[in-house]
């Protein structure tokens, strides 16, 4: 039986620039040789358990079906918070009870599907022999994903978990002729991610229910749907099907790659050059 | 039969601050567990098509043969511009039509080596199920290497490329007693990389157009030859074997380790110090 | 038989914005495709030997026994600096013979373990065919290390090593009633390391010279045991169980996860806000 290796990704607000990350990388190896490493992202701004939340939830889709997912962006570490081991229908998540699922589970709430089993990391047959009280990341979450990834079970690490940790997920506020939403990402090349999905923004403007809208469809009427989309002193009148559909250096809206309306300067940077950010207020208006 | 895994390069402008290139990873993964994916590097400037060129020209001989180098430098994404996949004696190339190939084609070309094949990627069949308009390197590129590695043939991808999209190399210039080059790379040292290569210079210097010359024989006749090199304010009159011949902080000129002129600062950065950069012109200057 | 895939670490000043990192992993997997290399961290300061020995015997510990540790931070790249492979009871270090090993050799020899076997790099089957003068990562230390992890013996390589090159690594001095050591580290968090050990902090404030006392011993005596801790013109007179502890943006020493004495602010950055960097002093005097 030749199985695939299993997969392990690292989300982390560790940078590269420190061996925090090579050091993780050598404990899971040295209990499982076989399994393959991947780096989400390091680059999570300090203790951001939003952002964190956010980077797992868009990317763990694209991962093989039991990848396991270890998140560390843990402000508490040391402290009382819990450490936990969680499953969904096609994934683990191994990561401090402190928020950074809050995504993934509002996901699962919305669609109805499984609410995911978890368990607490109790059993020191899995850690390092030595836990300190400042790198979990090594001495606790890195031996047991690697433990995961040999095959044992989520029931051997610990006690259920009573209660998710978890913040309130941004919405959108609908009204008659305006959808609000915000910001929730600036990315490395200056694009502005918003929580406006392709669903919320198509539903709106076309006045369909139906679950069936697409980004496509709003394309096609670009002539008799008229709104305005509005971020700080960006006003859009369309929506893009591609960055290049613009000059370089205009703004754009279009439906980016995770499905999220994205405000952003074709060839440019549109954080830097409106001034916008994470937070900010970005309105979506219909005119009939 | 115990084969081998796959390699896989990955060339891009995401740098690593997002999720992209993990989530590319997990593409590639979840369609062939077994390959080893390589980043080669994820700093090109954004949408410099140059750069990537040279970077991927640089480095794809140093890997296994048929390693798989997918190359997302891709300001056209959504656009009308196409993807391909391209066959060379000794690699695979899986990128957008649009440059990032040239120097690679002015290789083949010059040293009269097979043209290199390549098909149009247009087989649905081996991209993600949703193509997006923003992120071919997950929904195209990265399943199609993924698929490639498994041994999918060129011809399942789609019909032949009829064109090369091409920028041209900038090419060295030579007069009676100079050679006029420029300054094509700064590395993160600040190291100065030209494009006149080891045998122009060699040639040049020694009046011996046989091909066998190398900087090793200019070394052993530096006393009898006599010749300037200058870029900026720099005005060098040797060519270094290494660069601890030079005290620290002192410029030299050096052969790089990828058999190009190279203008450097011992222990110092060459670029920051005398203020020089991509596209600067370098000159080198005989005496009789 | 299936033997697990070895394990090879890089550790070098190259930064990840270039090709070179890359380069080395294509050299490698040419020679051993079915290697595990890991990157430890390429954000050494340049030519920073000090740094460099530091990260490596912080880490190598952490990673499976027999691992392969490539070092290459390598001011003398091109000189007559010797190249080596050292091996000790559980790793290799294929790295210059120019101080990069001055930490784990300090431990070797207050241990009182093995002194660690090393030969010079000498026979160039094993390296690549054309080696440069400017980059040896590429052309000696990754080649090496692939063959290494391939099972070829040290004594392949070339003829016994005579003598390590080595700095001095930075003592803790201690008279009565204070010890003074230094800031050997900053990370990316500003957190500042320290080279006083657990160790030899608990010994001293603890009065206790059975090799058995712990940060815990001396956490359970807090209200009896008076000190502080001095570092410019931060002043603590307690050792914190855990970053939490304090309140955020408030300055703690701490037991770092490397078991040294680590000045931090709990979710703030210690190095930015109080002007402190490496080499910086640190003293614990203590009152009877």
């Amino acid at each position: 039986m030749n199985k695939s290796p299993s997969v392990i990704t690292l989300t982390t607000d560790f940078g590269t620039s420190d061996v925090y990350v090579g050091v993780m990388k050598g404990v899971i190896l040295n209990i499982n040789p076989n399994v393959q490493v991947v780096d989400l992202t390091h680059a999570i701004p300090p203790h951001d358990i939003h952002q964190a939340a956010l980077s797992i939830y868009s990317s763990y889709r694209f991962f093989p079906k039991d990848a396991i997912h270890v998140i560390v962006v843990d402000p508490g570490v040391g402290s009382s918070r819990q450490a936990i081991v969680c499953q969904t229908d096609n994934a683990f998540f191994v990561c401090p009870n402190n928020g950074v699922l809050s995504y993934l589970l509002h996901k699962t709430e919305t669609e109805d599907t499984h609410i995911p089993n978890a368990v607490l990391i109790e059993n020191a047959d899995y850690l390092l022999p030595k836990v300190s009280n400042t790198f979990h990341g090594r001495d606790i979450f890195a031996p047991i994903a690697a433990h995961l990834s040999l095959g044992v079970p989520l029931t051997d690490f610990g006690t259920p978990l009573q209660e998710f940790v978890r913040f309130s997920v941004p919405l959108v506020k609908r009204d008659e002729n305006t959808l609000t939403g915000q910001v929730i990402k600036v990315d490395s090349f200056g694009n502005l991610i918003t929580n406006i999905s392709e669903d919320i923004l198509t539903q709106f403007l076309l006045s369909d229910q139906s679950n069936k809208t697409t980004a496509e469809k709003l394309h096609k009427q670009q002539d008799i749907i008229h709104y305005k989309i509005t971020a700080g002193s960006v006003h859009l009148n369309r929506l893009n099907s591609s960055y290049s559909e613009s000059e370089p250096g205009e703004p754009l809206a279009i439906i980016s790659s995770f499905g999220l309306l994205e405000i952003s300067v074709n060839l440019g940077n549109a954080s830097a050059r409106y001034g916008l950010k994470t937070g900010d207020e970005v309105r979506v208006k219909r005119f009939r």
